[in-house]
């Protein structure tokens, strides 16, 4: 500005049709469009306010190590006068592009979400680095029966050593409980991972670490349903939101074990009909590119051929040891993660 | 049957007009109206039917030391020809009228909900009882940063030990992290308990235990909506639903901290408009006898003129500490927790 030129932050278009795939990392990623954004306008020149506004804030919050919610930094922002965000969504995004800029993530700046990171239970050692001290935890022996809650900072994290086959990652508290109580996690040396429906970036963070750290197959149960195909896909693929972070989030190994639809038709499963936005939303999944090979046109025609859908815990309509003792090995050796 | 007699039920009715304060327990509990369910009609007979599926599966289930969600329970009786459940609506219901009759938790019907049990955090040693063992953790010591999950099942747990003076209840997840990196906990000596929002049955069981047998005072803290005053007051109070256990499930010293509508005018908190469906909730609270007491329609009444809400991160405007060094101190002043 003292050079008499206009302060201008230049950043990738983050919308869909910037998404490529990258081969490399087998992950989804932004692509080359960009976006100039020159401090000539008000509206521009405001962004570029808020986003000093922010930078200042969050070093503030690293030197003195403390941290907040991105709702606590948009509540923050009141005192900032024409710098103030107008909603939480202006100032998440904001964190967003920041994350772009200096490829660093939140977590790093010291911001949580408000959402619950989900919960591991399994042959894992673990050591969290706390305010108060280090806690070393086993999974199994250590913690109680809802397991261990993994932190929003995944990072503050070691995975420390492990006895595991495998990690199942699990879209229902229902189907994770009854894998614990079946012993599943014991008899088939897996890690369980609670997904809590559409998974919050720490669990995401939590299963790419430990497929990268271990080498460990990564599997993920979910509902029947085109939703639950999103959150697999979102584990697998990424999402648009965090493509510029698909690195660290994503598991490209992940594979999918079910519910699948022909597991509806197989096992004659109690199901409910699709809706219409059921059938709106297969149909996207048939034109999305996360769901592009052969194993999924055929799963997703079947389903809309079938019009239903099953949740997980149908599987107990076939004795509440059904799941752990036939579906569940039966699908892990095809899929080559049992070796008979 | 063999006697020719007509199998029969008699329950108590189930409805907001059979609610009833009782003066002694401190409590809502229903009344005296009751309701005759006699196999005469088709439609008593298959409930009477189903009654006893339900309780034929749950015997099995307690003999063989073996648990289940609500959601299997509704599958299971997938098998169970004319008895089967039309929707997990009436199951759950069902089970809910086990419980009236028999006087015992569902929790000890090993049956769980989906719903998962909140954390706590605080200077409080529990011994949890798994099916791996027998764990002993303290909530401070032996935890990660999220906190000890409250399992399912309540009493499985026993509280060994605390060095506390007060049980904080807390509606979200960013103000109870908030309270945990400030060091509320040790400051005050404070068992922090997370709710997440309309707190699940065990949250509630914690609560109404901690402040029994430790008689730990309890207050409440929760956004400045009508919809976290009900939070408020099923802790405190209760719901019609789970009106036959309101004994072991509330917790009627417990008091409401905030946020509340004078600190909005009082703090200058930032703050949102009401909405219609606030103010019809708002004026319905001012009808509803959980809210009657003086205090309650004063703060109601002035919200209303206010025209305004705001959350409980809202304190973050003031600062990350304002809402630990301030605001918590002096309401714990005011409402005799803390003496100076």
């Amino acid at each position: 500005m003292t050079r008499g030129e206009l302060p201008s932050i230049t950043m990738p278009t983050r919308t869909k049709r910037n998404i490529a795939y990258d081969e490399e990392a087998e992950v989804w990623k932004y692509g080359d469009r960009e976006r100039l954004r020159e401090a000539g306008t008000e509206k521009s020149a405001l962004h570029i306010l808020k986003m000093a506004y922010v930078i200042w804030f969050l070093k503030h919050q690293i030197t003195e190590n403390r941290s907040s919610t991105l709702r606590e930094l948009y509540y923050i922002s009141e005192g900032w006068k024409r710098a103030k965000f107008a909603a939480q969504n202006d100032s998440n995004l904001l964190v967003e592009d920041l994350e772009i800029l200096t490829d660093v993530q939140r977590e790093h700046f010291h911001l949580r979400p408000e959402e619950d990171g989900a919960s591991i239970f399994g042959p894992l050692r673990i050591r969290e680095d706390t305010r108060r001290g280090t806690r070393e935890l086993h999974c199994q022996d250590d913690i109680g029966e809802s397991g261990y809650q993994i932190p929003t900072n995944v990072d503050s994290l070691e995975f420390v050593e492990h006895d595991a086959q495998m990690v199942i990652a699990i879209e229902t508290g229902g189907m994770y409980a009854r894998l614990i109580e079946n012993g599943f996690d014991e008899k088939y040396q897996a890690i369980l991972v609670h997904l809590k429906g559409q998974p919050a970036r720490s669990t995401r963070r939590v299963l790419n670490r430990l497929a990268s750290e271990f080498q460990l197959p990564v599997t993920v149960f979910t509902d029947g349903d085109p939703w639950s195909y999103r959150i697999f896909a979102s584990v697998a693929y990424g999402a648009i939101k965090s493509a510029h972070i698909s690195e660290i989030l994503v598991t490209p190994s992940a594979r999918f074990i079910g519910v699948q639809p022909s597991d509806i038709r197989d096992y004659d499963l109690p199901s409910d009909l699709l809706t219409e936005q059921d059938i709106a939303a297969l149909k996207a999944e048939l034109t999305d590119p996360r769901f592009a090979g052969d194993y999924w046109k055929e799963q997703i025609n079947l389903q809309l051929a079938l019009n239903l859908k099953s949740e997980q815990q149908a599987f107990a309509a076939r004795g509440l040891d059904f799941v752990t003792d036939e579906y569940l090995p039966a699908r892990l050796s095809d899929m080559g993660v049992l070796r008979k």
